[in-house]
């Protein structure tokens, strides 16, 4: 989980690289303005909007010929900083990162699935978030405050529309690959819907075209617990104390819908928190409801309560048949990268069905695609969890398109 | 549904019956003091708890041979009234009644599933609740208050040691059946093993001996909903204003565990509340939130938080394998009662494979049990909606009860 990348990010004529690679060997977080008044990013919802400015790691080298990079797309509480520990870098301002591997560290490093002594991996922040890109808690120049609700609905295809202007920074025509899970899985599908010339595959986990009813349903109580919060102040709380309650909330509906039926039975079971008899109270009784508590309270230290109602809202818009005018198999007609869409048994939030949907509408346009179902009993969360078991996966068919791309 | 009964209950001496039978022909809500201070009830918790008055309705005729009596168990927010139009009945303090059946009507009359031109139907509100029995909302003698949260910790075996007395005071040696879905399954199985002698069949209907660890994790994030209410005040908002956002968080929750992905799916899919195109904003953009809103704005018209924390909890500590010390095919080797159960394939809070396992408990101690699976999409909430399904099932497993009692 340690392994130093040792190398870094080739400095570039007008890239403002920070001073030294960290002492991990991984390039620092980088900061750069990817939407200004002159070229503002136009979004979906109408808006056209500037300044961005996005926050991206790297790992890995890019190869002369500018062949391997492969973009990670994150999921919602995610960030850039997707491998690699980080013991030291910005402890004050984010200290539950102290000591803590990038979130998809066990898949991302040398040798590893995303082999960063091969492959140049990019990840960067989404819009929205809250982890260095422009997001609500940011100052709008505007008005001199944060933006609060005043940011503008932020969609999937508008995140796809932004980092493509990273992919021309790095003037990479295509990349080799754009892989994700969950909202991650999503963009990578935009990504392969929207632009087919500037990637040549797409990995695709615990994801689909879109959120279904129960999905969208959870979505909404967890925003409805943030609206409720009296501290949440039509978002108005910076400065203030923020609505953690209803963030907490949120964090502890959504976890559930992450993990499975089967897993919590295996983790949890009826265990009860102190002995073997229940105490007859009315909370903290049971070990799973002190486990969602911590897990809700941890969350609330580093995630923005704004943020969580922008990238659940964008979640629960994607729909990827809505370019085909609400027929699936018709957007897919545009896809022109390989594809591995990789489901995992237990994902209730994104079930195999509606991934195996995707297949066959991908399949019904006679593209190449590859659907892989896994046994798995991890839920949602199986696309970081079970990543020993999707690694031969991965790495063979990113192997197989490099390959192509040499021909 | 508005089938008239024309049946009330006998007279008995010294039973405070109401004046006249409800117009509409079944007995109008009565009450009745069932613990009092020299016979308090014993509580799991340890407590004995005095008075209580609980709230009951019947419909049909008790025989003389009192052999034709079936106690219906009513789930978390049920109450007593289970059939019948309540058009005229107490329409100031329970105005959401008006105009409405029974919560098992279409279940619940003459010539239905449970006949009441042939049995007699007892249905009491649990202790705890909000609908006339003894519940956080009522007064304490000792202090002049409502209970609020010094309510004791009330348990389904607490629930079923009650309704034995209400039993006892109608003189029933014998109840042909005891019969409820859900939280009301639970009390129909717990009268099987704690009063083998006191019944000749039970039917359990979308229920095991537990509920798994993902519904009790939904449970706890419910009465978090309720406890972050500030207007919660720890229970004491009886006079105030009650905690009705977290008591609706916590229904909109809920109501989507009782539904099912396919019924979701059907309802609602991804259909846009108004229009075919987004409005990106943040909330009331899809069918399925103004649903569940309007679903939690109705209900906190009509329901109590305190009670709702107190019931979710004896959901949650119901375990029939405790009786057993753990082992569930011991503690349904008390069982005598025929027992028929009932799970339909959706749904996922008590899961058709959790029944299935109290079935072959059941079978492991050679007793008669018949476990019933059928396909439905409703989910949870089946036992409500597929009544039509299962009358015929529950028509020739009461005959057949009744049957076996004459013999």
């Amino acid at each position: 989980m340690t392994d130093p990348l040792n190398v870094c990010l080739e400095k570039k004529a007008g890239f403002d690289l920070p001073d030294s690679p960290s002492s991990v060997g991984w390039t620092k977080p980088q900061k750069i303005i990817l939407a200004t008044s002159d070229n503002p990013l136009p979004l979906d919802c109408g808006a056209s909007f500037a300044p961005i400015t996005v926050e991206f790691e790297t790992y890995g080298q890019l190869s002369p010929a500018k062949d391997n990079a492969i973009f990670i797309l994150h999921a919602l509480s995610g960030d850039a900083h997707a491998a690699g520990w980080d013991a030291d870098w910005q402890k004050d301002k984010r200290p539950w990162r102290k000591n803590k591997p990038g979130w998809w560290d066990e898949a991302i490093g040398p040798g590893k699935a995303f082999d960063t002594n091969r492959y140049f991996v990019i990840c960067a922040n989404l819009l929205g978030s809250c982890y260095g890109t422009t997001g609500p808690w940011e100052t709008d120049p505007l008005t001199g405050k944060p933006y609060a609700l005043n940011f503008p609905v932020v969609t999937v295809d508008d995140w796809v529309r932004l980092h493509l202007r990273l992919q021309d920074y790095f003037e990479i025509e295509k990349l080799l690959a754009v892989v994700g899970g969950s909202l991650g899985g999503q963009q990578a599908l935009a990504w392969s819907i929207n632009y087919p010339e500037r990637i040549k595959s797409a990995i695709i986990f615990s994801a689909s075209a879109r959120l279904g009813a129960q999905g969208l349903a959870f979505n909404a109580v967890g925003r409805q617990a943030i609206f409720n919060d009296p501290s949440f102040n039509n978002g108005n709380y910076y400065g203030l104390t923020p609505p953690w309650g209803g963030l907490e909330l949120a964090r502890m509906l959504g976890h559930i819908t992450y993990l499975s039926y089967e897993s919590m039975e295996g983790k949890f079971g009826r265990r009860f928190q102190n002995g073997t008899q229940p105490c007859y109270r009315l909370n903290s009784e049971f070990s799973v409801e002190s486990y969602l508590e911590h897990q809700g309270r941890s969350f609330v230290q580093r995630f923005d309560a704004n943020s969580y109602l922008y990238l659940t809202r964008a979640m629960d818009y994607y729909d990827a048949s809505s370019h085909g005018g609400g027929n699936l198999a018709e957007t897919c007609s545009s896809i022109d990268a390989q594809l591995l869409l990789i489901a995992y048994t237990s994902d209730w939030l994104y079930p195999p069905a509606s991934t195996r949907a995707l297949a066959e509408a991908i399949i019904a346009n006679h593209k190449p695609v590859s659907y892989i179902e896994i046994p798995s009993a991890y839920g949602h969360d199986a696309f970081l969890l079970e990543v020993t078991r999707t690694a031969p996966l991965v790495a063979s068919f990113l192997e197989n398109a490099l390959e192509k791309g040499d021909q």
